[in-house]
């Protein structure tokens, strides 16, 4: 469990879990020389990041001229309390996606990203809902970034504490976290959908260990 | 509950309230014209936000020359399904500081701000372990950032569907989300502190509503 305690990698399938588990992500561009960073929905299609927004945020007019922008999601996935102070840490999994995003204006792409957002986060959603018109469309942002310049980043497993260390009295191991929903907040008296009364996200760290 | 779905403020209890339950933020900053937005672990004390970091880490090295900088912390409360596909949300909690980072190089700030990151993390932790040796304090980077220029952003509520879709047979409601700790997992026989076997976030959230 301790092998390989952190590490970086560019594992289209590590990152591909990590974006499809995270349920928002960072979105950070420069606009006048300042740094920003502004939590955003998105949802990966193949090879593509969408980011969903309103037109009238300011975030996404300055993405959609095509600037610079940098992408990062991150998964807690537990709290590493060592024996010393120092040694304390959390496991996570985080991707970062450098570069420039695109304006999606072709209607079936926009259409289809949406339902890529929507059965991202509620998956069994889309098809329930009253679907977009023409109107909402238009009142809809999405951009489009490549994932070819993604990167993760990961921590797995218990302590490194020193082995000078390994001997106090000091309990040491890791308290596990992750997002869980409680029972679903009904607005209406319509039969509640199983994936809202089941809902789960899915647990990439699961797998980490066996890797 | 539905009275102000979506608002800002600059209200600085509401602020603490997220950057304390907020286990990790976002940091953006521009490194030859391009931006970086990177996981880090924070502390509150008072008016001043902690970074804690390597001094291996670039992104530190970087932000320690006193750099503008953007602190994003966001905390995911519950997903709001709409009747319609177009009012589908998110209720969360987000904080953003804008600034410069200081380098703390006082060591008795620096011992603070360490405690500071560990009892915000896990409360109670600090006492129990191994205290930091001088290499340690050295082989540690902290960063002082000041709330000034802090602002946060939030949604609370039920969903905002239009009107003329409230009688639609597509049931509409929240689903709340919140972080939450699985039994630890121990590295040694030592006996299991309460903090770690009933570890808790605060949740600032549930109060929310009242407000």
């Amino acid at each position: 469990m301790k092998r390989h305690p952190e590490r970086g990698t560019y594992d289209r399938a590590t990152i591909d879990v990590i974006l499809d588990e995270a349920l928002i992500c960072h979105v950070g561009f420069v606009h006048d020389e300042h740094p920003y960073v502004i939590p955003t929905i998105h949802a990966r299609d193949g090879d593509t990041l969408y980011l969903h927004g309103s037109p009238g945020s300011r975030m996404l007019r300055n993405l959609a001229q095509g600037i610079d922008l940098c992408v990062t999601a991150t998964l807690l996935d537990g709290l590493v309390l060592a024996r010393s102070v120092y040694h304390h840490s959390m496991n996570y999994r985080s991707v970062v996606v450098l570069g420039r995003a695109r304006e999606v204006t072709d209607r079936e792409e926009k259409l289809r990203a949406m339902e890529r957002v929507v059965e991202h986060v509620v998956p069994g959603r889309w098809a329930d809902a009253r679907q977009p018109s023409e109107g909402e469309l238009k009142g809809t942002t999405i951009l489009a970034v490549s994932l070819d310049e993604a990167s993760a980043k990961l921590r797995t497993g218990g302590p490194s504490d020193d082995e000078a260390d390994l001997d106090l009295p000091v309990w040491a191991g890791v308290i596990p976290l992750a997002l869980v929903p409680a029972a679903p907040a009904a607005d209406n008296d319509e039969r509640v959908p199983s994936y809202a009364e089941r809902y789960r996200r899915p647990n990439g760290s699961a797998t980490l260990d066996a890797e």
